[in-house]
C-alpha cells in the first residue's frame, strides 16, 4: 500500500480524500491542514488531522498538495528534502518550467519524486496535446475550455470594487476564443453600471468578450462541471488535413484529484527527480498488474 | 542526428520514408527489401536499397520494421541481437504480451531497445485507453473504427472462393459495434448469392453485420482514409458520469509512418528492453528541446 498525506482541505482536498478511498493500492496516512484539525467535517473521523506533517504518526510516502496553487513551491521544497515524494496541480503555466528546474536537483539530492501541473490542464490535457503533435508535427491545436466556472477569473472579479459575490464562467467560442460570462451580486451603495465597467477593463477580462449579469444569488449558479474541446489539424509526414480531436465533460475537482491520485501511484516507479506529465508513461498512472492492463489497453 | 533504416516497402515503408525526410533529427542510411533494388521507385534515388540489413555502408541506430505483422518478430529479434533498436506497428492484439515477453531479454542482453506495436491502434489509441482510464478508473472505453478500410477483413475475403477483387469497409456503429460494407469483383462463373453467403459465414464476418456488394472495379473505391472514436464514461473517485471522447480523421498508412518515427525517436531515450507506447512518456515521441516542448505544450 502507498501512505498518502493529503495537504490542503479545500474542493480538491476533498475529492482527493474519495478518490484515495477508491484506490485500492493507497492508504491515507493523515490530512495537514493549517487548522490542524476535523473542524466537524465527518469524513475526517477516524482521520489523523495535523498542522505540520512532521507530527503525523506514519510517515506518508508521497503527499499531495492541494494548497493554493502559489503555496506548492514553498511545500514541495519542504517535503521533498525530508525524503517525501510530492505531486501536485500547479496551474501557473508561465511558471512550470521554473519549478521543475527548481525542485528537480532538491528531488534527487534526497531520493525523491515531484510530479508537477497534475490536473487536467495543466496535466492530462498536456498529455494529450504531446501526443496529437507526435501524430502530426506540423499544424496547430486549439484548446478551447468550457463550459464551466474558472476559480482565477472568479477571484479576480470578487477583488473588483462593488462586488460582494460572483462568478465568472468561461464559453467556448471555438479556436481558443472564450466568452467570460460574469455573474455579480452587487454590494449595496454601487450602481451596476460602474462595476461592469470595471470589470470589462480589468485586465483578466479587458481582452475578452465579457458579459456582466447582476444575479440576487450567485451561490444559485454554482456548479463544479466543467469541459474541454482540443483539436489538430495537421500534417503526418507529407500528409496534409490530419485532424484529431479530445472532448471532456467532466466534474472539476473530481477530476483533477483522481489524477493527483494517479501521478501518485506513479511517483513510487520514477527514478528521482521532477517531473510534468508530459514526462510520464500513461501506464504509470494506472492501478494494476502490468500484463494485464497491457492486454487490456493496448 | 538518428540514423534509421526502413524495412519493407510497402504503404506504410514509403509513407515512413516521406515522414523520416520531413524530421529534423533523422537521416536515412538506407531500405532494406527482398528484392534488394529500387525497382525504379524515383523516389528511392540516392537511397541505398539492400536485402539484408549487413550490407547497408552505415549501421543505423535503429530499424523501423513496416514488415508484414507476422515477420515482424523474426526481424525484431535479428536486429536487437546485432545492437540496433527496432520499433514496429506488430497489430496482432492477442500476440502483443509475448512479443513484448520474447524480445525484452534479448534488448536487455544486446543493449538496445523495441517499442512494439506503435502505430494508431495498437499505439496512439492505446496511450489514450490509458490517459482515459486514469482520469476515470471505474467505467467503460469503447473504440469504434472507420468508416475505413480493413486491411486483415480484406485479406480474408481475397481468400474466399469466387472473389477475384475485394474491399472490406469497416463502418462504426457506436459501442464497439461495427457494420461490414464488402465490395467484391466476382471470378468468372460464380454466382453472387453463393460467394456472399460463403463471406458472410466466413469467421471474420459472421459475427457483424455484414452487406456484399458486386462492383465492376473495386480499385476505383480504394481510400486510405480511416478514423476512429473512442469515447469513456466512468467515475472519478466517487464523482459518476465523467465523459471522455477522442475522435480522429487520418491518412492511415500517414499517421501509422509518423508514429513509427515518433517511437523510433523515442527509442533513443530509453533504458534497454522492449516497451508498448503506454510504457512510453509522449515527449519522448517528439522531437526538440525539452524545455521548449514543456513550455508550450504544459
Amino acid at each position: 500500500m502507498i501512505k498518502a498525506a493529503v495537504v490542503g482541505y479545500g474542493n480538491i482536498g476533498k475529492s482527493v480524500l474519495q478518490a484515495l478511498a477508491a484506490a485500492p493500492d493507497f492508504e491515507l496516512v493523515g490530512v495537514v491542514r493549517r487548522s490542524g484539525n476535523a473542524d466537524g467535517a465527518p469524513e475526517l473521523s477516524g482521520v489523523q488531522v495535523v498542522d505540520d506533517i512532521q507530527k503525523l504518526s506514519v510517515k506518508p510516502d508521497v503527499a499531495i498538495l492541494c494548497t493554493p496553487t502559489r503555496k506548492v513551491p514553498e511545500y514541495a521544497e519542504q517535503y521533498l528534502a525530508m525524503g517525501i515524494h510530492t505531486v501536485d496541480s500547479y496551474d501557473i503555466h508561465t511558471g512550470i518550467w521554473d519549478l521543475k528546474q527548481k525542485l528537480d536537483p532538491i528531488a534527487k539530492q534526497n531520493g525523491t519524486v515531484s510530479i508537477i501541473s497534475a490536473g487536467w490542464d495543466p496535466g492530462s490535457d498536456s498529455m494529450v496535446r504531446a501526443l496529437m503533435e507526435a501524430c502530426a508535427p506540423k499544424g496547430i491545436t486549439y484548446t478551447d475550455f468550457g463550459p464551466g466556472m474558472s476559480m482565477g477569473h472568479t477571484v479576480a472579479v470578487k477583488a473588483i470594487e462593488g462586488v460582494k459575490k460572483a462568478l465568472s464562467m468561461t464559453i467556448p467560442l471555438g479556436t481558443g476564443i472564450h466568452r467570460r460570462m460574469v455573474y455579480i451580486e452587487l454590494e449595496n451603495g454601487y450602481a451596476y453600471e460602474d462595476v461592469a465597467a470595471r470589470i470589462k477593463a480589468d485586465d483578466y477580462f479587458a481582452h475578452d468578450e465579457t458579459h456582466v449579469i447582476a444575479v440576487d444569488d450567485v451561490d444559485a449558479l454554482l456548479d463544479m462541471g466543467h469541459g474541454v474541446h482540443m483539436e489538430r489539424k495537421g500534417v503526418s509526414g507529407t500528409t496534409q488535413n490530419q485532424r484529431l480531436e479530445f472532448n471532456m465533460s467532466i466534474n472539476n475537482p473530481a477530476l483533477t484529484a483522481q489524477i493527483l491520485v494517479g501521478v501518485a501511484r506513479a511517483s513510487m516507479k520514477q527514478q528521482p527527480g521532477c517531473y510534468t506529465m508530459v514526462e510520464i508513461a500513461p501506464i504509470d498512472l494506472l492501478y494494476g498488474d502490468k500484463e494485464a492492463l497491457i492486454r487490456k489497453l493496448v
